[in-house]
């Protein structure tokens, strides 16, 4: 798999004119280095040529970088060295001198690292973006069987959870039992944290999940993923009431608009549509119902080896491959909020939902 | 808490002829934001000025920014704005004009936000480094606390999963109940993939969690840590021996070793000791012995609110406050490896252990 997108990036490459590019880790900022080499752990420098590709990192994962990225060449970092001196080393082997056009990524390295780099590499260092991330934006058919199977196994851990959601049960308790499942059912990780919003804090798109003891008869928001294999990210948000109680007529009234409004976004999803489009979609429905000022936020976003996934959302409209979330919101202060968010994959004439988690009826 | 720092910050500002600081979050890189405001969400530009702060989030935020950073005053991003527009809303506010002194934080900022900030921000920009991580990396009373209950829980959990280290059990099982235990204890995430390195693969300082089996007789390095109440995070590792066969003999005097080298550079940590002179007692102390070309990485790194804290390595000695990981390791390809893992904090005269989790005994 890496092995057809390092040739893709090659081939990119020249197009650019660069006769290289420097891909850098920082942090959790791994992907790109992922999806090109394979390597997954979280301090590398991948250096490719248009015919050449090298991964440069220190003593910690010699063995791990040789097993998971095959296709580049290891430049060991030597204690005492700089990364920049191997760097130089691999863009050596590569037989390019002092004149050679070498990009950085320009969203992802900080300015104090382009200010170290172009002292200290022997190149023509130039500003670079996108250029692995115009690949990323589109998933092919392995990545899309990774997501799907990372939807599925997060809509099974909803449905283990609901039973869970009981008056006096805490937030906190309830993000516990999903992020455990999570775990269990194969995720690596999170992939943000864990986001359960009850009563007023439903108001709260983005509630920092706390120790509040839920209420019957109140909404209780669920944002949540996993990262699964190869890295791949799940994000569903479903919204249920505290049982023993009926809840707030409003409050159904305010689930049916989001809920309708999702399924039209999805609707009229499928390439050639851009973003606006599918925004406007779900505004525009809540919008004729009332609630225009209640939708606070953005119907959705571009998913894949992160939650936020990159994507050039003012230039590239959906295409096959494109995966995005559909999270219509309404979101009352004081009162309480909904959501209802899916996972979609656009497909050559429309779209299909990857989390097939069910929805409330009334 | 924070609206001290925010003071120290402000005289900092002054100092450096600054008229203000730009901070932004980027994904988990939210770490400065957090210490100064106490916002702890993904998505915030802290303006600083020296007499006033703002912070500036969209409405996925309102009502936690609210809450969280009282000490900030709250600019609403609105739709369809510049997140740019909402910072030069809040420069005009606090009077500041296009002749400002404005830094930026250069390693944290990428190249491309610089570029299209240095467009957009009405004001002279300025790269700025290490403002805020020159506070971080001494830590206050407060923070002392939260790291010492940080690894009281850590070591906990540890001694929760030792007794689970049996034979035929996998390594990613024991991740699963490190993990969930940090979790069940008060911990709101790892401050890294936890790591069960077992035979062969504990020769991989940073193995990659798999499904290997142990074996009765092989070390297994379990190198992990939570991210607990205010951010705080923990970092512990230990090797031990999966029952039913005795170790190597090697094996034995590897941990010997290692374990002799982790307590000398303990010994030696005091106020204006360097970190090269640190390192310098556990590695002499291995190659003394035969192993040096096997210890293949830093003996430590700062710890904080991320795993590995911001510090001045070259130009800061310890002082009061500094917390600092204490890891040699020996690692023999094809063989195996072991690495002892403490959190210390630097006091008047010495040094305290913070992970007083037991170490074996032979």
């Amino acid at each position: 798999m890496s092995s057809k997108r390092l040739k893709s990036l090659q081939l990119a490459l020249a197009k650019q004119r660069l006769d290289a590019l420097l891909i850098r880790t920082f942090e959790g900022d791994n992907q790109n280095v992922l999806y090109l080499s394979g390597f997954s752990g979280t301090t590398a420098v991948l250096v490719v040529t248009r015919k050449k590709a090298f991964i440069v990192t220190d003593a910690r994962y010699f063995l791990r970088a040789g097993k998971e990225a095959p296709d580049f060449q290891l430049v060991k970092v030597q204690r005492g060295k700089k990364v920049s001196d191997h760097v130089n080393e691999a863009l050596a082997m590569a037989k390019l001198t002092k004149s050679a056009k070498v990009g950085f990524e320009a969203a992802h390295i900080p300015v104090a690292v382009a200010k170290v780099w172009s002292k200290e590499i022997k190149a023509k260092l130039t500003a670079s973006l996108n250029v692995v991330e115009q690949f990323r934006q589109y998933k092919d058919a392995g990545e899309i069987k990774l997501l799907r199977e990372a939807c599925r196994i997060t809509c099974r851990v909803y449905d283990e959870v609901v039973p869970l959601v009981k008056a006096g049960v805490t937030e906190n308790e309830i993000a516990f039992e999903i992020d455990m499942r999570l775990r269990k059912h194969g995720a690596v990780g999170n992939s943000f944290p864990s986001i359960v919003a009850s009563g007023p804090n439903s108001a709260m798109p983005h509630h920092a999940t706390g120790d509040r003891k839920l209420k019957a008869g109140e909404p209780v928001i669920m944002d949540f993923g996993g990262i699964f294999r190869g890295g791949y990210c799940s994000d569903i948000t479903r919204t249920v009431f505290v049982p023993g109680k009926e809840p707030h007529p409003r409050m159904k009234e305010i689930y049916k608009i989001v809920l309708d409004a999702n399924k039209a976004a999805r609707k009229a999803l499928k390439p050639g549509v851009t973003w606006r489009q599918f925004d406007k979609v779900a505004r525009d429905y809540i919008g004729e119902r009332g609630y225009a000022e209640y939708f606070t936020h953005g119907l959705g976003h571009s998913l894949g080896l992160v939650a936020h996934d990159p994507y050039d959302y003012e230039h590239c409209p959906f295409d096959v491959g494109t995966v995005v979330t559909d999270e219509p919101g309404i979101y009352i202060d004081g009162f309480g909020g909904v959501r209802i968010e899916d996972d979609l994959v656009v497909t050559t004439n429309g779209a299909e939902r990857l989390t097939t988690a069910p929805y409330l009826k009334f």
